[in-house]
């Protein structure tokens, strides 16, 4: 693989109005391109990212930007813009507020996928694309996908959703609010600084760790060893220990916790029914070919999730991936995915 | 069920040495007992209680000291101790520390489930009990009951072991250390007051409950009603969000983090294997009958595991309970329960 170009940025001439009642007076969007846009601009292949990633899909999600694989850049034109709130570029709670001088920190306005969605349209529009080929996203980045399909259906040749759901369940809901929880009991949480509430952020994710992995990934990946069983009363010894304490403290190494409670709250928004008629009219859109990719162990979006969710839209299909890996199997199993997706983008 | 009464409690005349190298000077334990010692002393039932729980298990186990029901205290002389560390009784962080005329608080020592069994021990010899009929545990109950039949298996004629296991998962200890992270994210705590710490408690149970419910017990019953879906795109109004907030704000009136957190720890001490030639040659001890149950969803103690555990163990059988309610299956099956532990025991 070598080394991906800085993020392009476009800067949108216009206010973004919000679902949810706020405004954006500016907006900036982030985004990697990769490959080159052909003639008819017909071989636009566009990423969706989830949670904490960026717009180089190239970085955080190894052997598929690659030639032979499902994003080949000799083939496609790959498209993946960082999503609004985020941290890596794309207006968020650390971008300036015009009407203030001074970052939006804790003031930065709710949103919700849908708002991810108009970002990623006005993208499209600034970069010339109409039709999009294929559109893919996994977790969040497939709350995404799905949106904006229902948004536009006639937009996409094909759809491809990895470990998602149509709408947020109270599992996953749960999950996001204890999150939030651990934030808010970090009283730094709230104040004026880039690094407010990381300790909070830390045992955050933490919590998201222990729900992307599940229990068969620990136990293979965090064994003590043999020689180490018989002395450790001390959990700076202890690798799970270790494994969760290093993992919060690289993601608040890389990024911050307003974005990261902007992005859960929208996350808990999701539902491409509202205020469509409930989710089977929503998915009742969705006539092209859509291939649901379910994880064996995910346990954030179960196989009979998606399995439920491939039932309720006429166009999809769907497969399994036999991974140990949780919900993490969608960045760590490229060969299983690389081998679905080539033939179905 | 009549109101249970108050704990008893047994002051023990002597200091408690801890098996990682501190000393309780002083030792309380509280106890509860329902039904009559008979003259032979062999009708002793005796349970091991789970983390947050106390010595009353006609409140915290719903319908199980009942006529008819496996801990019938027409039958049996049941036997309960608040275990060492905890808030209800025994000596724990909020106890005073004799040197100093202060409760301990943070320096409270460090405890593993060795020395809850300990205490255990001092108990049974203070109440005149040689030989226990059954030992029951669910969870870290489960803990200190192959713990304490692993440490002097004369004394029992059988065991129960339910959803626990004879040495702390990787998993289970990364579960833990989530919750201390996030504990330690409030910077209250390890002041020295009886509420430090408090809003990370609540995030640290918020985590529990997860792990206790699982993704099936939250779709089941944290739904939000159809009306509030498309109206609902905030937190406070969202039946998940406000579980996990009650659920964390129910623990903090009646808990303490000290106690919880040293628990915690204790529980990622247990090895029943440690300085016994490792888990088979310490279960090969256990040639009582021994039953094991496993709750179907429970993603704490899986089945699998529970299934391995009862091979590990000569005297075991194992069989399991169909629930949806996770590891929380143990409290809510009672029916189940019953039926399987009444004629075992």
């Amino acid at each position: 693989m070598t080394q991906a170009p800085a993020p392009k940025l476009y800067r949108h001439a216009h206010p973004l109005k919000l679902e949810l009642g706020g405004e954006l007076p500016r907006l900036e969007i982030a985004y990697h391109t990769y490959g080159k846009l052909n003639s008819a601009k017909s071989n636009v292949v566009w990423v969706c990212h989830a949670l904490t990633a960026n717009s180089d899909v190239a970085d955080w999600w190894p052997h598929t930007v690659e030639t032979g694989c499902f994003l080949d850049p000799e083939r496609w034109f790959v498209v993946c813009a960082n999503i609004l709130g985020s941290h890596y570029g794309t207006t968020g709670p650390l971008s300036v507020n015009p009407s203030t001088g001074i970052p939006y920190y804790g003031t930065f306005p709710a949103l919700t996928i849908r708002d991810m969605v108009a970002a990623h349209r006005l993208l499209a529009s600034h970069l010339g694309i109409d039709r999009i080929h294929a559109l893919v996203g996994s977790s969040v980045g497939g709350f995404q996908t799905i949106e904006w399909a229902v948004t536009e259906p006639e937009r996409f040749n094909r759809l491809v959703l990895i470990a998602t759901a149509a709408k947020a369940s109270p599992w996953t809901i749960a999950i996001d609010e204890t999150q939030r929880m651990a934030i808010e009991a970090d009283a730094t949480y709230g104040q004026p600084r880039a690094d407010a509430g990381m300790a909070g952020l830390a045992a955050a994710r933490a919590i998201g760790l222990l729900t992307y992995r599940g229990g068969a990934g620990y136990n293979i990946t965090q064994q003590d060893l043999p020689e180490q069983e018989n002395s450790i009363i001390d959990r700076s010894a202890r690798r799970a220990c270790t494994y969760q304490q290093y993992q919060g403290e690289k993601l608040c190494r890389r990024y911050n916790a307003y974005s990261y409670v902007t992005i859960l709250n929208a996350f808990d928004t999701h539902d491409v029914g509202r205020n469509r008629g409930g989710l089977s009219a929503a998915l009742a859109r969705l006539s092209m070919p859509v291939m649901t990719i379910g994880l064996t162990t995910d346990m954030i979006f179960t196989t009979s999730e998606m399995r439920a969710l491939a039932e309720m839209i006429p166009g999809a299909t769907y497969d399994e991936i036999d991974s140990e890996f949780g919900h993490d199997g969608f960045l760590v199993e490229h060969r299983k995915l690389n081998r679905l997706l080539t033939s179905f983008i």
